[in-house]
């Protein structure tokens, strides 16, 4: 930002090549570089800085919610991973393995953490005895790693950032209800701060995360009617806690295994929020969580008395408790008006020696470009009225891609003809069959993205099999 | 805390055993658990919350003078480790090995980051073109691994968590200015907010980093009177530059080579800080930093009304601002006081029937015991000055320590029989020679800490070679 002979190119346009428009704005809005190991990317200070704002919002709502941070070890010994027996057959083959310490051959390699489930439950073993010691409601901040093979920004990484929550409690009950209440988290959180509409599910069981008995999810669609699983939690049942021989003594003096939930969200949705609210001049960032609100640019600087305003119209609006900036470079305001768009600031303020006569100054809307002349003397009132507007414009906009672009159906043929004229989600009823899952997959193209909370009675039979069937599933192609 | 049938147990007498009261303090006041990997530590949420503590005020201050956060990648290939030839020597050695992802070998391993220099060395490669992109004052909050072959709880962990600050500046004068900057920051922090009086310095040649021109260092001296050096920040000329091919075009329009700086500060201030306040019933935490800095606790509370009140002063503290906490269990008072001084919390407020009828609260200091009576009218008054005494005198306390536990010294033998019979730290005039640093430690079993920055002058000879000295030292015995 402080090199003012920097152009700013052109990005390749989104409804030709969506793929190299969204890398594209990762690499030109600045949030991302690609480091020398190939998966491991870096987060520069602009892509970093909504990372922030996003754990900020998390992290206080789960501290709220009585959330206590912790920090675990990074590595994994082998034995530690096989000891859940599905966990480890879903993990193992993404694993990275440290099989050398100094010049030492290890005696038991370690793998780096691909989540940690494992860890807890090997600490828990230690520290949980009695019906007093639960429930534990922990959570960490870190970052994992999953040797996947394909790589892209924030969607795919090989190591990424996290949160990962993880709790232990007494009943089957309790940890079902916190599953739920962590889930509702994420949602609100996608909702409400990140302006992303979601659709909240269970995973079909090919679905579920490894070694759990049932996986929440949210989904959302992305501008190109892709979805993104956005955010999940997982209820375990005791299977870990019998694995690692957790017991506590409950209430009645009797030996119990503790039932456990896990959920994370990652580094991740930031490629959500690209790619739900980006268009063809860059970035758009919802209000709430980017790190520059309102940008403050001087219109004709040189003139007398253009910056000094310019500079008190920062003052006063950071006195609001806003994130704002002002570029005083001697860039051209054409050039800059670029440069922010592409940065997805939600709100850029112009003022030049005809507003500052005129008592005014132009506030421009980054999701829709209008512009609105405001009174010098309304500043504190107007400014946060647009960003509210902004913020509930984009969730208003993205909330009926996602309305127009979901269809029933009754038929195989008519999810393929939707996924491949139209893209989007579609849903159908559902017999709960592995084998009409695949099938749907296998002919339509589709996979099961969740059984949505929000059921509906779209008819009796499964479209695969023809049998009977009670849920209603939502079909998409996926990130 | 919720288990209400743990004793607190007795820990070892710190005059008897100090590294054994150590580790006691460490486990019963549940900031740590050992994980089932040697020297990978488990950070329990009140261990944590120190460090959120921390990290927020460090934050804060690395903000406030322009500094950016960023994610690097924790996989350094080894190729690139080898850039720099002095960093690489000094970090091989103690590095863990990527050398399988997934079930395949790999064909460069991977050492997880010890240290991140090279990695940004890097990326500035890629994104540094002009003297307008400069400068750059980035810092990560990351852990990174060393595999050092004894460790202990937050002194030497094989992993361990902590900042690290990279900047690259167009001058030499630009870099070593930031390079004091942040020891002063560091120092400023260890002072105000950790109570931890410090000595500022510079370390010896032999002392200092691998690939920094210069280090500098800040110093503490423990209640055992060992050192334990807490923050460090290093001066790396062009050297890093140099070996990455990092070039800018200056003003004048000439390629030059950027200056570079590091810094970091780790969870091994929280060692620091249990072995500079605690005391023989356990932790002793400064205010500032205390996840929990007042404990209100209510005696006799089946007696009608206490609880009540003991409630409503809660509300009233946290309505202050402050960290407060009540403990409404039915564990005796007796045993609440022994639990909440073990985990060093800074003040306890005790409230019963007769408390009310006078119309009063009791308050305990945590430091010293000193006992207050508190009129609650005057509760939002006195509470927050109480608080501050704490802080005030923890680091008195310390400040005594140190002053009275270092000596002067003109001869080996001085120094030995200081540091063999009364522990602390020696001055002494050097020659600046290495054959004399190694024969101190040789003969005298102390290791130069720093070079201060309050230089005196305590004579003209070195006292190993007997040449002319001009610089002094102080020596110690270090964690």
């Amino acid at each position: 930002m402080a090199n003012d002979k920097k152009q700013v190119e052109q990005i390749t346009d989104m409804e030709v090549d969506f793929t190299k428009w969204y890398t594209d704005v990762c690499k030109k809005a600045e949030l991302i570089d690609y480091s020398s190991v190939k998966g491991l990317m870096i987060l520069r200070p602009y892509g970093y800085a909504i990372w922030e704002n996003i754990m900020a919002e998390l992290d206080r709502r789960f501290k709220d919610t009585g959330h206590q941070n912790v920090s675990m070890p990074m590595l994994i010994p082998e034995s530690l991973l096989q000891k859940e027996k599905d966990h480890v057959e879903g993990f193992a083959p993404e694993c990275a393995w440290v099989t050398m310490g100094g010049s030492e051959e290890l005696e038991e390699k370690l793998c780096i953490r691909p989540t940690s489930e494992t860890l807890f439950c090997d600490h828990w073993h230690n520290i949980v005895h009695s019906y007093r010691d639960l429930p534990l409601l922990y959570n960490q901040w870190c970052s994992v790693l999953r040797w996947e093979k394909t790589t892209r920004p924030f969607l795919r990484h090989r190591e990424f950032l996290w949160q990962e929550g993880h709790t232990l409690h007494a009943t089957a009950e309790e940890a079902i209800k916190e599953t739920e209440q962590q889930l509702e988290t994420y949602a609100e959180l996608c909702e409400n701060v990140l302006a992303m509409p979601v659709v909240r599910g269970c995973k079909t069981d090919k679905e579920k995360f490894a070694g759990a008995e049932r996986t929440y999810t949210i989904e959302c669609m992305m501008h190109d009617r892709k979805a993104l699983q956005s955010g999940t939690s997982h209820y375990f049942g005791d299977g870990f806690a019998r694995a690692f021989d957790i017991t506590f003594t409950d209430k009645e003096n009797k030996l119990s295994h503790p039932h456990q939930t896990s959920w994370g969200l990652s580094t991740r949705i930031i490629g959500g929020i690209i790619m739900t609210h980006g268009d063809n001049s860059g970035l758009v960032l919802p209000p709430k969580i980017a790190p520059i609100q309102v940008v403050v640019l001087p219109i004709a600087q040189h003139k007398p008395g253009v910056t000094e305003k310019a500079e008190e119209l920062v003052s006063r609006l950071k006195a609001l408790g806003l994130r704002v900036s002002g570029d005083f470079t001697d860039n051209s305001p054409g050039w800059k008006f670029a440069e922010y768009e592409m940065k997805g600031v939600p709100l850029r303020v112009e003022i030049g020696p005809k507003d500052i006569e005129a008592g005014h100054c132009v506030c421009v809307r980054r999701d829709n470009g209008e512009k609105t002349v405001v009174s010098l003397d309304e500043l504190e009132i107007k400014v946060p009225e647009l960003l509210s507007a902004v913020q509930r414009g984009l969730f208003d906009k993205a909330k009926a891609n996602l309305d127009e672009h979901t269809y029933s159906a009754t038929s195989v043929e008519e999810v393929k003809n939707i996924v491949e004229t139209k893209g989007g989600f579609v849903k159908t009823m559902w017999c709960g069959g592995l084998d009409c899952e695949l099938a749907m997959k296998e002919r339509a193209g589709a996979t099961s993205r969740c059984i949505p909370f929000a059921q509906e009675h779209l008819g009796d039979v499964c479209p695969v099999c023809g049998k009977p069937a009670e849920k209603m599933v939502i079909w998409g192609v996926a990130y």
